[in-house]
């Protein structure tokens, strides 16, 4: 049994994770932390765990987590998530996490579009990025991993199989995302209230999305050259999914039907991508961890599409699939 | 031209206000205050407004109020709606209140209800209540009017009728009312966030809700002798709209066409309210000042049936039909 | 290895037993049958279930039904759905039915409420009401379980505990219920409609819901005595999800807190049943099969409140139940 | 008194029409046709519309049109529009078509995209395009204005200014647009069903869609150049609006700044065209018969994006407000 501590456990993220973890067969979840809470029941924040789950809230306290827990997901935002992680991974745990600190390899560009100066730049550079279409065999090996934002797992599944296979121009894609409301997270603001986000979309952080980065940089290890794109999410009445539509254009002239092949291809062992004819919507992966993906020509351009549900492969899902990998279980353990 | 300033106008039900007024013929909106925001420009809090009014907030000094304007509609929250109008009203402006400062005509079920001392007692006994289905005559006289709750409007119209009629018993009955969440207000809560309210419906502050004792005073009068009800409030997915489904008891055996008959005549003269056969929906009123409402007899019950805009007939569709009635405009001008 | 077989499984309820079972450990779906689709592939009508069940729909053929599966879930309308089962139960298979078809146990109310005579009127008067909340021991025998309709679970269990303990009268009850829209199908009809039902809600069926016999039925059952319920449902814009607000007079003064205890006794060693302080939201249990419930004493009332997932503790998840009782399995399997 | 005749009053286009021309003070709507319904009431269908239009159905006869209306607004499918209409105009009515039918001025490009011959293809090449912001001089002078489709409309004023003023490369553009489902049409399909709708986005129609050629051939004329656009629709769970986020290539070096300020010029004088300097979001424009439109720089791409009603800007709040300009009232009559 794997000793689980969740830290910053009142979100939307975390809560989801709880749900998968409760279903894994191999794990107990043995710790919950929250900066705001005190020590309140978790299904007082939680109402949907009632009756699952009997633990309380508590600091964050890493000698007590070292001897709770031998692996944390952490849920805690950047910054805080770092600072909070490196004590634990140097009394040997092992560790997700599931903010931005890790992903980037640069700390110039950490601090470019963070505002920060990141606090471990050592493992920064080394750290694995937690998306296993891409870095399987790595995870597998490592203590800590960096789990992938949910709108670049969304682009980079769409766009990396046609830049490995040289497909398309590296600069000038155009990623257009359309997020639910989840995404925004738990803490109240005007901007993600009920009557501001119903019956309305709205294109946000054009052109300053710090996920732009992080696109860039695995799509640029996918391509083997600089890749650059034009990120633009949106957000969309809906509280779950991730749909993002990739405009890239053709090196060589190639047909729809070769592109679906080669994506069939790359994806052919995968257990959670689907490479779908249709065009998917993101009430397809609502609830799971699979990712649906399409692609088309259209004029002088290729589209790709792909949904996910952001909070699970575009959070706890994925966390718990590199858990499993991390571990040594099957990698679909809780995630069917 | 009436001059109009309106009242903490950084809401849900200003901007439907401001957006009501811009159509009315005879009014113009001079003076907008806030409490929260500095000296922005209404745009900027209400982007719909984008070059259709052209002012700024400002802060709520009474004398220069009461030099910019003819009329106030205050959107202030209890306590502080009566303390901001008590000056203005000395200074011989007309105002509607849209909050429940001068809706209960007993200090004390005021005190109780809404855990302050009244700081306007005598007003308060004699202040109107802006229901022109019931009280059309004496807001037209009035300077000042308290407008209705939402719920209360939704209850009131579906059971008024019944009551005075004589056709059901003032005791026990049953208000169980679906609410949009736009009637939570604008500040950023947990509870209004929309990954918490979509997709989801519960009830709240069933038996504690304040509008239970306006609901029963105006009730009261109605029936001519002292009316209760159980009111039960659910918050619904959906930004705007209330539907109310009230089970009362018969006095006597009736049938339904009967009761529908007695209702259509009771509301025949209003320019605003509806006695459809069907079953309305909260769609059919969206975005109007119009009531749906009709009626069933089921078993030993009957259901009275009401649908409304909560921010429109409930809050500030009616003010601006009571400052016609005060004014002696057409009464549905602005509201057609 | 149970062989499983799906009629009528083009529709919402199908498609989300097909997802629990596919995490069930003891079953394997072997066929699906459909009266409108042809011999298409299962992802062509759910492309949600795409790389996940390899099956194509076929024309329903009791003999080859016999042959290729163990047992039965049906998901087709009342009238067919007896038909096409009454052979497959001469055959040995076991039935789980998701119709109203053996849900009530005299013919002529069906006929009354069904507009049919019944076909096979001798099981009918015997068919076991898979709740296993009030009928655990006989489900766990049964060969056929009449699986509950969504409003009946919902009203049943916020009921049931206070008519067993004779805390309630057992007429006049208000059973006020609000649902999703999946309750209603998946064939195109316009009050289905998305832009007919979004930002809106609205009562139906007023008086004339078929799941109102059903309700009093297994009250009556619950109570010892007849019992009649007053059941207005209301369509809720939202995919998933009943909230039914109950309310009924106590026979003798009875507070708040010892109801609760009574309930939470009752419901004691249910594996679904979360009896809970706060007031329930659709949401803590969409996508579970948990039932959350709660009560309120209010002035002469008393208000019972239960939420379900109406595809799942509503449908599909209580038909797995229901399938594991009969099988032997660990009551929760694929369920939690 | 204009005397007003609707084609086609069935749908979600006609209500909103019927809605806006009661507020018209020079209009009566005077005739309804329907295919589908008999000689039923409007507000049979349309229950909205209770006790404010006495008008029933009626099958369409074309003398009978000519002698009560002056003014016919078509809301018929494409085929059946040009087929209704021309006896209508030949009887010298004033007509404004909604649908497809006088849009594109190339009967070869009307019968590829629509796959049928078309009826009037003298009328067609010379009919004028309904959108004051670019041909409002044609419109006050014309019997016949083809309104403009919705996509196309929140496509064409997004692009045409940076068209005109040569600022764009007029090929390669992606139009990436969002709408609501009431678009979609009224009748019942399992696509526009609200479970399948709500809680999802997905692209459509990729690389197919027929608003294609009607945004290329109307931005050709702004831009003296051919114009070739790729244009991906989405579904998005709203019932209202259109977000079209429109990427496009600088043929010079120029700063946002520079690209707002033309913008702003060249929409100076529009009373419904308002270049903000926020993003928008569709929630600013619903209800409303305004545009708000923004643009940014993102590396080497102009982003203008887009939002309007889909079915007031979008469709019948254009219509009226050609109306009103085909009649020389004031252009905003009825659209405040």
């Amino acid at each position: 049994m794997i000793r689980i501590g969740i830290l910053g456990a009142t979100g939307y993220t975390a809560l989801e994770l709880m749900q998968i973890l409760l279903r894994h067969p191999e794990v107990e979840i043995t710790a919950l932390t929250s900066r705001q809470e005190g020590e309140v029941h978790v299904t007082d924040v939680h109402p949907r765990l009632a009756g699952r789950l009997d633990l309380r809230f508590e600091g964050l306290d890493s000698d007590k987590l070292a001897d709770q827990t031998d692996c944390i997901f952490s849920c805690l935002p950047h910054g805080a998530s770092s600072q909070s992680i490196m004590p634990l991974l140097d009394a040997g745990l092992k560790v997700v996490d599931l903010s931005a600190d890790y992903r980037l390899n640069d700390p110039q560009t950490y601090a470019d579009w963070y505002g920060l100066e990141h606090r471990d730049p050592k493992r920064l550079a080394s750290t694995v990025y937690g998306l296993p279409e891409l870095f399987r065999e790595q995870i597998s090996k490592a203590s800590l991993v960096a789990n992938p934002g949910c709108y670049p797992t969304s682009a980079i599944l769409a766009l990396a199989p046609l830049l490995k296979t040289q497909r398309i121009e590296p600069t000038g894609i155009i990623v257009d995302s359309k997020s639910g409301v989840s995404g925004a997270g738990r803490s109240p603001k005007l901007a993600t209230l009920y009557a501001e986000c119903n019956e309305s979309i709205a294109a946000y952080a054009v052109g300053t999305h710090r996920h732009t980065p992080e696109i860039e940089q695995i799509l640029t290890v996918a391509a083997g050259s600089t890749v650059d794109v034009i990120f633009t999410p949106h957000l969309t009445p809906m509280t779950r999914g991730i749909l993002t539509t990739a405009y890239s254009t053709p090196i060589d002239k190639v047909d729809q039907e070769t592109l679906l092949e080669e994506m069939r291809a790359f994806y052919r062992d995968e257990p959670f991508v689907q490479v779908v004819d249709h065009l998917p919507a993101t009430k397809d992966v609502a609830g799971t961890n699979f990712v649906h993906i399409t692609v088309r020509c259209v004029k002088d351009k290729i589209i790709s599409i792909s949904c996910i549900d952001n909070l699970i492969k575009g959070a706890s899902g994925a966390a718990v699939q590199n858990f499993n990998l991390m571990y040594g279980f099957e990698e679909s353990t809780a995630l069917g």
